[in-house]
């Protein structure tokens, strides 16, 4: 499988000027300058987990792979450079779907200009499991952290939240390009990806920040999927608690400070609405406040 | 399984002065000054392929994951600076085998100054998957390429060759430091690491290189496994067949003008043992020579 999916995509790649050598040999090579930094993150997709091949087409799985290490790098606040992606394939038919899931990764690969520089491509007789691994640098303003938000710093988030499942969790567009634009032109304090769901998510980033968050409930921005999850479905969560807890929407969620939020939300620097949707708070904890007070908001998303 | 095990690694693992940023954020910042090359590659290992969780301890199968990118990275003649780990873990006993695996690749890890410096922790109904991205830096020399052999070069391995089936493939000790010291004092004009065996990696180079290659049988260096197999084994294959065309040696093959290779013999600059076992030819394919003449040799390595 593997000599061939190489010589096939040595055409059917791009390579960039960074990329000093890409797949064909041990390693591959990537330039970094001029930042010595290197944004490095990886993600593993399994089936029965985050997809059913029954269900899906390969290619958007394949997409989805990429684009979730994308919008980690997005959370950083790095560009997006090069990926190698690891394949465990079924050995029925393997080598064919290793190129569905190659024909969803490359446009999106070409769409934010990353280079597949390498990758490893085996048979076995488990189900498909996919990792890749990314890297990018950072702006100038450095890498976004989970660390930095302080108290009284209001909570941005990209977007609108919940209901993923109806299909937004594959075909999402990670936030490259936002998180690019806000953190070089503004002063951002921390950010995350809402990958694990908007209330879990929050707990990561004030555990990593040492405060509290309270957000306010009607100002929650509620996809039309979770709208239409909590009147299809007879689990009993409402709209709001899906987009509260439901996990992949990968919006990004941002700390900053009240007057930088202010500058950014007058001056619309991208397409993608943002919302202030809270604050960070010198108590820990999370709350969140609705027409009938504050109440403890428990982390109910993905916990891995 | 995840915040546990990010709680333990940042406590067990030692991070390096070029880890900008370790393990607990959406990504890792790694510093690469002062070369701004990263060199970078991946191996995925799975169940029933590469190790039987029944009859091998965990520990060396951690192990063996990330020696095998380390591998990789000496065949690049690049230095080992840090690594990612995603895994997909069984239901049943994850977090355990988790640490298990762990508590085999740490030392390694430790010995050659490799930093963890993130991953990617799951639960399936599936068998073990672990893929490993490894990111090192190409010395001064620059990285080693499987491209430079030329025709007249000789071609020397490290260490003995076949058998490693019974053993050696879980335990080998990558030739990082070889390739460092080889690469820097030396001019070596290609290499690879025989990870699908000698007459497969030897065909993968010259394919890259566009030339042939001629082995001499009597000076191929057979591993005391290989003559093990030879005897306790019924398949009829030779010790010399085990050395050259079993998997997993993880051995340094390496091209070198006959003037440095005498100089390398000659001045031995490493404690494992080198052997010159062969010259790269004009006219492309592999043959090896016996007493009774040349013969072609067939690559039946391990082919993806």
């Amino acid at each position: 499988v593997e000599l061939e999916l190489i010589d096939w995509l040595r055409q059917e790649l791009p390579q960039h000027a960074d990329v000093l050598l890409g797949p064909g040999d041990d390693a591959a090579v990537l330039r970094l300058a001029p930042s010595p930094a290197c944004v490095v993150t990886v993600d593993l997709l399994t089936e029965g987990v985050d997809f059913l091949l029954d269900e899906v087409d390969p290619a958007r799985i394949g997409r989805k792979a990429l684009a979730v290490n994308l919008s980690d790098l997005a959370a950083m606040a790095a560009e997006p450079l090069a990926a190698v992606v690891a394949l465990a394939l079924p050995e029925e038919g393997g080598m064919q779907l290793a190129r569905q899931l190659y024909a969803g990764m490359l446009p999106l690969a070409q769409q934010y200009g990353v280079s597949i520089i390498g990758g490893d491509t085996n048979r076995w007789q488990g189900s498909l499991v996919l990792s890749i691994t990314a890297l990018g640098r950072p702006t100038v303003a450095g890498p976004l952290r989970r660390s930095g938000a302080q108290p009284g710093d209001e909570i941005l988030v990209t977007g609108s939240l919940g209901g993923s499942i109806l299909g937004r969790h594959f075909d999402f567009e990670p936030r490259v390009a936002e998180a690019l634009i806000l953190n070089s032109r503004y002063q951002l304090h921390a950010g995350i990806d809402l990958s694990d769901g908007l209330s879990t998510d929050l707990a990561h980033l004030v555990q990593e920040s040492n405060c509290g968050a309270l957000l306010w409930s009607e100002q929650i921005p509620i996809a039309a999927a979770a709208r239409q999850l909590a009147v299809q479905h007879d689990d009993g969560c409402s709209a709001l608690e899906h987009a509260l807890h439901d996990g992949e929407d990968f919006e990004l969620l941002l700390a900053v400070a009240p007057h930088e939020a202010q500058r950014i939300l007058d001056e619309k620097p991208v397409e993608v609405p943002l919302t202030r949707i809270g604050v960070f708070t010198a108590a820990p904890g999370l709350w969140i406040q609705d027409h009938t007070g504050q109440h403890p908001l428990e982390s109910k998303g993905w916990e891995h």
